[in-house]
């Protein structure tokens, strides 16, 4: 395989642990976080169909929903240099005929892709406000981290616009912003039926909500169970090591 | 105390284990539930000024703040028969100084109490829709739990037209219509700021929410740890006895 694959001098490859899936990252331009696992993890997904990931980084959320679904699925990505990446990831795992990347913007991903078209969209868009946290990274990792080009409602309305009525999104956040997440996935029709919050202790607060609405689904939310991420040892819980190690 | 007290025959005195607080209550009229003590327990209290209870019920709210805080409290509520069971109640405290019970609607409330002049607002609401649940309880326990004669809706208006500019509004209801609760809470400019869950058993989902939003707050919450119920072997945790036996 390594005949046609080209690897940058601050690329990696890593193992998904999964179907023997491999990944390229750079810890200069972009490496996936737990976050993308989980909702690859909590999406329901149709046997087949079409499935489009928003912000999709290196591909991590389209090569990990492959080993669920024979859906077509394809990944936009605003930054080529993170395209080429997933590009050479999706060749290098043979998965060229189900998933394709393209490199554009989401806010216009409602002009080159099908409006309506897709069961399901997935998206774990950047978390943090233009101007807020770190402000000292490379623009590769601070446009993947904030809302640089891209805040939570054109997200959602970039979905929403997607999604075919019925169909599903499901979204990853910070639950310091699940008013905004609730509140734009009402506004914008897709109406949110299951919600899990990923706890890092089980007395901890929550520090990231997992979402799955329905586009022009009825009202009342169903709410999981809480995940927990580490026993009191600081290992993994038997549930994310079922979800990392395969189950 | 006991002689002025009037005492129906399905009407009991029951302890509230905190401050010696005594209220009546009768399982063919209204009885308090945990909601109401968690909600008591959970929302912010000024050390002096103005809290209204909507949907007071027999008072529990109020007579609960009573031992947190110096405010003037106000309880509306619709029914006549538990409005007299709160008065009854208040008086065996000798409370009547601060606590003041009305009886109205809420939908009417701005209109008999001081619009934007409230401190903070409390209100259990009715969970259940009209026309679900059990259909078969008599009208005094149908009209506190179904949304019979306001929806939730109509509750956060009546919160958001009391409450005053940075004033605090604090609710409890079921997981379940978590979207409706935060989605109006914003709609009528009440930012959810604390949110906490509270789950019977630390493996299970959520039973209740408890919020608390502020009139004309930033955006972005804080979602406290979860609160269980229970211990494995049934027995309530330490949060909870301490909550319910005092501390």
């Amino acid at each position: 395989m390594a005949d046609q694959l080209t690897l940058y001098e601050d690329e990696r490859i890593d193992d998904l642990l999964t179907n023997d899936l491999k990944i390229i990252q750079s810890k200069n331009v972009f490496c996936f976080s737990m976050d993308a696992v989980l909702l690859s993890h909590f999406v329901s997904v149709p046997v087949k169909g079409k499935i489009v990931d928003l912000c999709s980084g290196n591909g991590v959320i389209p090569l990990l929903l492959s080993t669920r679904t024979k859906a077509q699925i394809t990944g936009v990505e605003l930054q080529p240099r993170i395209v080429d990446m997933a590009l050479r990831s999706i060749a290098m795992n043979h998965l060229d005929q189900q998933i394709h990347m393209i490199h554009g913007d989401i806010k216009e991903a409602h002009l080159f892709l099908e409006q309506g078209g897709y069961d399901v969209v997935t998206c774990n868009p950047p978390y943090l406000s233009k101007g807020t946290g770190d402000q000292n990274v490379n623009s590769h990792l601070a446009i993947a981290r904030h809302e640089i080009y891209c805040n939570l409602e054109e997200v959602i309305i970039a979905c929403s616009k997607l999604v075919k009525s019925g169909g599903k999104v499901a979204l990853v956040h910070r639950p310091s912003r699940m008013v905004d997440l609730l509140y734009f996935m009402r506004k914008y029709r897709i109406e949110p039926k299951r919600i899990r919050f990923v706890h890092p202790r089980i007395d901890e607060a929550a520090n990231m909500i997992l979402v799955e609405g329905i586009k022009d689904g009825g009202v009342e939310v169903r709410l999981l169970p809480p995940m927990v991420v580490y026993e009191e040892n600081g290992e993994y819980t038997s549930e994310l090591m079922k979800i990392y190690y395969g189950g």
